[in-house]
């Protein structure tokens, strides 16, 4: 049984704001309650709002729920979330605890809002440890594939790659309308035999199949992130976080060495004619437009946006973490997650 | 003792040729035999071609060993060197062993690449396991930052990374001249928390210093590749060859996307302004101009050219072998290895 089993149901859910950790982020809070404004006032979705009483700035009507400590960045964040219980993000995961918003959303401590939804909302039964799925977008579909685990847990073992790629599938359907999700393994080879042991013994499970409402399509390999393999790839969090941030970094050295080449005086007018054709690239490719990282396998919804995150980054992660909500995502990640078929 | 003792040296060594294998890679034999032409031609370094007679097209003059297999890209690559002795791989890594070549290079199966090298020329005296190395280009500094393990072995212990670390700085003094390299592990955080316990327990070993000519600089990120953060990453090969290719991959990705936007005709003129500041940053990046990958720890030079490889990326080769073999890298690998300082 779910702790959340006493929680408000159906419209009494529907209504339940997304609690907003006020004081995490590299600018928070100017740009975190800017963005939980923009959401508020336009009227769909409620937002409450978490943090030090007197340092949020203009909240405007927003609903606050006060608290005297705050968990930074670069603190450890087991210590963090044992020794501040007064911090917002263990505030935030204890109102959707106790049914007092639908979800939490936090630009902070990624390590710390992953250990305080962990340690207060629960773990949802039959699930092994919590994933971080990450959405990387690939234009050469309509949505992004999902990866996980982006950092969670450095190691991982079978049962817990079978169950990334139960919940990776549930969630793609879930929150990208994928009917059928195809799910690959990330590893350094197509064939079977490609790999370590563990990516080899998961591959060997997953083909089995009968796993869940998904498809085993085999092994991609990192330079398969933009041809359209998978609509879920499933890795250990060490692989998937160095991954994600190979991903990252290289797009960001890209885009930022182009900005500079446009930027030269000699070719302002070729850049003013061809930035109407660069916005678009961009705006896809930008982590901010796609909403942030998930919390898989916890009793309730957290979303990780990057620490980076301006107003319209926390825009798009409330939406995302209210949609998933109303859905019933994590009811549906709870039936998702099954023993491996030979146990 | 190496095998390699009873080799030529001094002045004989230098005027060996390079062994290049004439039937491995996508553009085999047109491409390979036109770099190793173009670099023969220039009348500096030998090259010594290996192939299938009759089969290689136009060789001009330059000294051929025939062979009568071929080790295919898709073969397996322990049961193809196994299998085929006579092969133009098989082949080559023999020239190198019995003192006929200086270097191997080929643009084929990589593992076979791999498997020819470590069974015929041998691993040198205390060397765990072989790894390969790869230039990634940092535009932030002079030089490429060399990465290792980028795929030969799926999985590492501790004493397998330390050597990677020893191999990697001499590799990075003798190719690029970088007097005491920074050498970083690649993990998922800069703490020395970080990481999988195979990692955490590498760091402390590091950390302790004393281990050769580099200074260890801790953990380093996916992010920090373009970064200038270190000379040397060191990885297992699981997570090196995702990182690699993912780097690839995203880079290849937005190059080709960018190439599609400069081609619409409606931004003729503009493309045509930015071309020469953008054909720098393009060449820079290509991996065609790095030169090759090396696998490192073999008792020979061996370098492993890009599946894709143009007789650009085949002079390149050519070159970054003679170069690193006539400056003894294979002795300073030799002397380089050693074992971990409190064993």
């Amino acid at each position: 049984m779910t702790r959340g089993a006493a929680r408000p149901t159906g419209e009494a859910f529907d209504v339940l704001p997304v609690a907003v950790d006020a004081m995490g982020g590299d600018r928070a809070p100017d740009e975190i309650v800017a963005g939980a404004r923009q959401v508020a006032e336009d009227g769909t979705i409620g937002v409450l709002l978490v943090g030090l009483e007197g340092a949020m700035g203009d909240t405007g009507d927003l609903p606050l729920l006060h608290c005297t400590e705050v968990i930074g960045m670069d603190d450890d964040a087991g210590q963090g979330v044992r020794r501040k219980k007064d911090s917002s993000l263990v505030r935030a995961a204890e109102a959707v605890r106790d049914g007092k918003a639908m979800a939490m959303v936090s630009a902070g401590n990624t390590g710390a809002t992953m250990a305080s939804a962990l340690l207060r909302m629960g773990r949802l039964p039959g699930v092994i440890r919590p994933a971080i799925a990450t959405p990387i977008p690939d234009l050469k579909k309509e949505h992004p594939t999902v990866m996980l685990d982006a950092g969670a847990n450095a190691e991982a073992t079978v049962p817990m790659l079978l169950q990334f790629a139960q919940m990776g599938a549930a969630y793609s359907t879930e929150r990208y309308g994928v009917a059928r999700p195809r799910v690959a393994l990330l590893s350094i080879g197509e064939e079977k035999s490609k790999g370590t042991s563990l990516v080899k013994e998961a591959h060997a499970v997953l083909a089995k199949g009968g796993h869940g409402n998904f498809d085993f399509v085999g092994n991609v390999e990192g330079r398969d992130f933009f041809e359209d393999q998978a609509d879920v790839i499933v890795t250990d969090g060490f692989t998937g976080n160095v991954a994600l941030k190979t991903l990252e970094g290289t797009l960001r050295f890209l885009m930022s060495t182009l900005t500079e080449i446009l930027g030269r005086p000699e070719v302002a007018d070729a850049a003013g004619t061809l930035l109407p054709h660069l916005i678009p690239l961009a705006t896809k490719l930008d982590p901010e437009s796609t909403g942030g990282a998930m919390l898989l396998g916890v009793d309730g919804v957290c979303v990780i946006s990057h620490g980076s995150s301006t107003s319209v980054a926390m825009v798009n992660a409330i939406t995302v973490a209210h949609d998933v909500a109303v859905r019933g995502l994590v009811a549906d990640i709870a039936s998702s997650v099954r023993p491996p078929a030979g146990a």
